[in-house]
């Protein structure tokens, strides 16, 4: 089954654009708790209420090879709830290097799909693109101070947008696009027409829902990483953003 | 020792501006070598010919757990012989995880210096920056096709060159141009003076070896991967490369 029609079934079943983000902490963690056991209880607790969870590569990756296990132990959990992992990694490299990258994301960690970076062009992202049944997230227009830097310098980001549309020959390119931009994501939602994009920045960044919703539309998967998994009630969480969404919708 | 000393110290001692990329592809090797021993066979019949060794982060991610040791093995082995290691990972997250990404690169992998995409703006970038004995070279204008689809739009890759001037406060800032640009070489030249420029694309990718040089002053770092490592004689490979740098210097 391919990553979007796996995150459809997935939406409908538990009524929910929401996607929960993994980025674990161990130092906010009592050091019994490992990487794993941390997350177990969050997907538990909170996997009626998803569409979909993204755990971030650099949070594990901080750990080595021991963090590396507790991702590819963390996607085996989720994908036996038949629940679809992004994986945020950012990746994009020449060719033959992101060939390797993709094998790295959709072979040996089996995520369903992935986020990549725009910045080296067509032949950094197709590699990713030709696995037909895996999604690609273009990061387009971030949630970040930093994304004044470039990304919106000469609409940089727009080109990035009109650039994925042509490159979505296999129905599986999606967007990146910050909460914290609203305006913005209209204009991409006019370039992008129907394509599904993922939008970071609500609750710790503190993009507002109501405008993101209404301008994004109903394509759209809105994540929240540490308003859900440091709240003293994860589920309570994570189900009271799930039906935020629902009310603006 | 700060990454720049160590560099300038090989360098010296070797007469070098040659970096060699080890880029191990298992599918091209006879199944009883591994990684760590295809490298260890490359890392001493090179290491006196280099500046510094470049291990491509692809190549090993994409073998899960067991290519990660074999990096952190490869990266130890290197700087055992006092080498600088430049882990090519082409990362970059918003703050909290570009943090967790200079802890992987500089803490555990203990490499000397990372490739970082400038996309997402300063403080996708500070994180790195932050580790003051350490190099960060931004991925300004690269050497495949896909540089066409944004960095030459809008001169991005000037932009970048200038933003990363700005960013400099620590003297580990570095940049990565394409050896297959030598015209666009000698504009980022102007902007970047003296800062640090690591080339790839000699060799396999086809850049003109006397045109980077003579462009891009004595301030470069030249990669090559595939052409040394998979040469039958790749200690002659490295020596001949290194000695036709010194020519055209």
């Amino acid at each position: 089954m391919s990553f979007v029609d796996k995150l459809d079934r997935t939406s409908q079943k538990n009524n929910s654009l929401l996607c929960v983000g993994l980025d674990v902490d161990l130092s906010k963690l009592d050091k019994s708790t490992s990487i794993f056991d941390f997350n177990r209880k969050i997907i538990d607790a909170t996997s009626d209420f998803v569409c979909a969870f993204k755990p971030n590569s650099a949070f594990y990756e901080m750990y080595g090879t021991k963090g590396i296990e507790a991702l590819a132990q963390t996607i085996e959990y989720i994908q036996q709830k038949d629940i679809p992992v992004i994986l945020d990694a950012k990746r994009g490299d020449i060719g033959n290097s992101s060939t390797a990258y993709a094998k790295a994301a959709f072979e040996f960690l089996k995520a369903d799909a992935i986020t990549v970076v725009p910045y080296m062009g067509e032949d950094s992202i197709k590699p990713f693109l030709d696995y037909k049944d895996k999604g690609v997230f273009i990061l387009c227009l971030t949630s970040n101070p930093g994304s004044k830097d470039f990304q919106t310098q000469n609409d940089l980001y727009k080109q990035v947008a009109q650039k994925a549309v042509k490159w979505n020959k296999n129905n599986n390119c999606c967007l990146v696009v910050g909460a914290t931009k609203p305006e913005q994501l209209k204009e991409i939602r006019n370039i992008a027409r129907d394509m599904l994009i993922l939008i970071p920045g609500i609750g710790a960044q503190g993009g507002d829902l109501g405008k993101v919703i209404k301008t994004g539309g109903k394509r759209i998967i809105i994540n929240s990483s540490r308003s859900i998994i440091y709240s003293p009630d994860p589920k309570a969480a994570a189900q009271k953003l799930r039906d935020e969404i629902n009310n603006v919708l």
